[in-house]
């Protein structure tokens, strides 16, 4: 059976992401998500228990088991790691053991006897972005995830494009300030060691420490330097109570509670409420992503470069600075012609791009 | 007449350089080139009159006039400057008045009753050496000119990829050096600033009068300042003398036959024959250029990277620390997977370039 039916417009979405589960029954020709669930990703259940949890919340949650079920098209799958997508294999997991070559979309095809299309997270996002979000009425668009890591997607004239060893867009790992700090990836200065969550939390703990401008890579902005107060004198780890002008002002480390707590998005609270160290270390992770966007629009020359993941849910407060540093550095004809905008989708991104991949399938 | 001839497999190629006019007529299938004329930019004479000067190159040197002439299928044309390829117009010459939307297409079609194909330059070029020269075998290359500008062109899976605005691969715009030297474009830093003909002999320049470390960008690389004793102590102009080891190789300045006549050919020789400070200029640019490659690398992901244009006849001696810098800046996945070649085609490129326009269009 199965061969013969009619379209539905619905599809099976699933996203196996580094903290959670999702799973969606999607119309895949609008993005609207009818039904969606989720659980925690548990890395100790490994790949195995993170398929059933998963087939858990398509047959509980989502109703997608029994007589009465609805008829879906095919199965996206957005998955948060490298996936060969021609075969449907997982080729790694960063978080949990047991992923590496899992034939997911041969398992998933035969549990739910229709296509299945597997596609790694930061590529699908774009795809749905493309598709349903902040993409849409733009033709060529490159998708930036800005969270724990720095991923990102291409799409040229409407098709994804991988790359000849599955690695385009890998915009985390392009240097941007060259001997900056040391990345997860072994080199130095790539823009995830500069932008991602955690390095907007070290670069406060780095300026607080009074090390701001000796730890991190030479910078052209002049802001690097005239921040606060701290990073001319060396203070002490409490030093916040000797920054001229931000006394009244919730510092900080009175946000995050003690500086090792210290998270990105106590960084965007705290320059929000006054504090200029903060708003210091804002100004220059968004002159890293600005510059990171004019190198890539010079190669790529994109319409639309829509930023996602959850650094960017700082929304204005990041873009607009974002926005005036690739103006700064972009090649002259681009400068005036690449909007920079952010991801329309925050939570169902993964289950949007799982279902854009069935949308690209059925064109 | 015309519609129902049988292809040729004989193509007209034109080449309007910023320096020079070519035409030839050439096998598109191969990439033969059975004949070809040449004559010097004469930019004084305005685009009407270059026109008038290719023509005469067509009609008297390749004997492409009269009835016996050989049949043609189309026209390629590589221009130097930006054009409209869809509606075969010519947007702007940066070196000759006139050509500001003239439509070269229609003319070169009217003369010649036959399809004419349009490009600019690096992208014709990159084109030409996918097909016939040193991206035969790849799917996936990007080939950068490095001359008296840098230019570049994208093949993905054997199509040209212009970009949104006509402007993908303007590799020597990309910031490279944020904050490094003052660009032809406005910004600074850009690879063109630091790796182009003309910036290799500034650097040299620069170096001699013992400014080096101080006009160029900063650098990772300890190569930078530990080249020769003119670096660290300023000296006169004459300062080659000083320059512990050198005294009896041949200096850039002896070479150059002044300070002022230094060019990139002149760096790379003195390099090769010894000495100190042209061998440092040769390193820093080729760590430039290296790592310019990393950072498209990490977006483009292609199977091949192509240098050509004058800068890269200097071969191996440019390509070997190039390949090494890639090596330490790339994504680690693609270190050992991009291949760092020279072109195939050194004068011919642009020839090669228009016939290559006439056999995608022929597929």
């Amino acid at each position: 059976m199965g061969e013969m039916r009619i379209a539905s417009g619905l599809c099976l979405a699933l996203d196996f992401g580094g903290t959670k589960l999702a799973a969606g029954l999607v119309n895949w020709r609008t993005g609207e998500v009818l039904r969606q669930a989720r659980c925690a990703t548990v890395g100790s259940r490994g790949a195995r228990g993170q398929i059933a949890d998963m087939l858990g919340l398509v047959e509980g949650e989502l109703g997608l088991a029994g007589a009465g079920r609805p008829a879906i098209d095919a199965v996206g799958v957005s998955f948060g790691g490298p996936v060969d997508t021609g075969r449907g294999i997982v080729l790694q997991s960063h978080h949990v053991e047991g992923w590496e070559g899992l034939p997911l979309a041969a398992e998933l095809g035969a549990t739910f006897h229709c296509p299945v299309y597997l596609e790694n997270d930061a590529n699908a996002v774009a795809l749905g972005e493309y598709r349903y979000g902040a993409g849409r009425g733009a033709r060529t668009v490159v998708y930036i995830t800005v969270s724990t890591g720095i991923g990102g997607g291409i799409v040229l004239e409407g098709e994804l494009w991988r790359g000849s060893h599955g690695v385009a867009g890998e915009v985390g790992h392009m240097v941007v300030r060259p001997g900056g700090p040391l990345c997860t990836c072994g080199n130095r200065g790539c823009l995830e060691s500069l932008a991602s969550g955690p390095s907007i939390a070290r670069r406060a703990r780095e300026a607080l420490a009074g090390g701001g401008g000796s730890r991190t890579a030479p910078t052209d902005d002049s802001r690097a330097t005239d921040g606060g107060g701290s990073q001319t004198a060396p203070t002490d780890d409490s030093c916040t109570a000797g920054r001229g002008g931000s006394r009244t002002a919730p510092t900080i480390v009175a946000i995050a509670g003690s500086e090792e707590a210290i998270t990105a998005e106590h960084v965007f609270r705290a320059a929000r409420a006054g504090d200029p160290l903060a708003a210091q270390v804002v100004a220059s992770t968004a002159e890293d992503l600005g510059l990171a966007i004019a190198m890539l629009a010079s190669i790529v020359d994109p319409e639309r470069v829509i930023l996602g993941g959850g650094v960017a849910k700082a929304g204005e407060q990041l873009l607009a600075p974002v926005r005036a540093a690739f103006a700064r550095h972009a090649f002259p004809l681009l400068a005036g012609r690449v909007a920079i905008v952010q991801a329309a989708a925050i939570d169902e991104g993964g289950l949007l791009g799982a279902a854009a991949l069935v949308a690209q399938a059925h064109r």
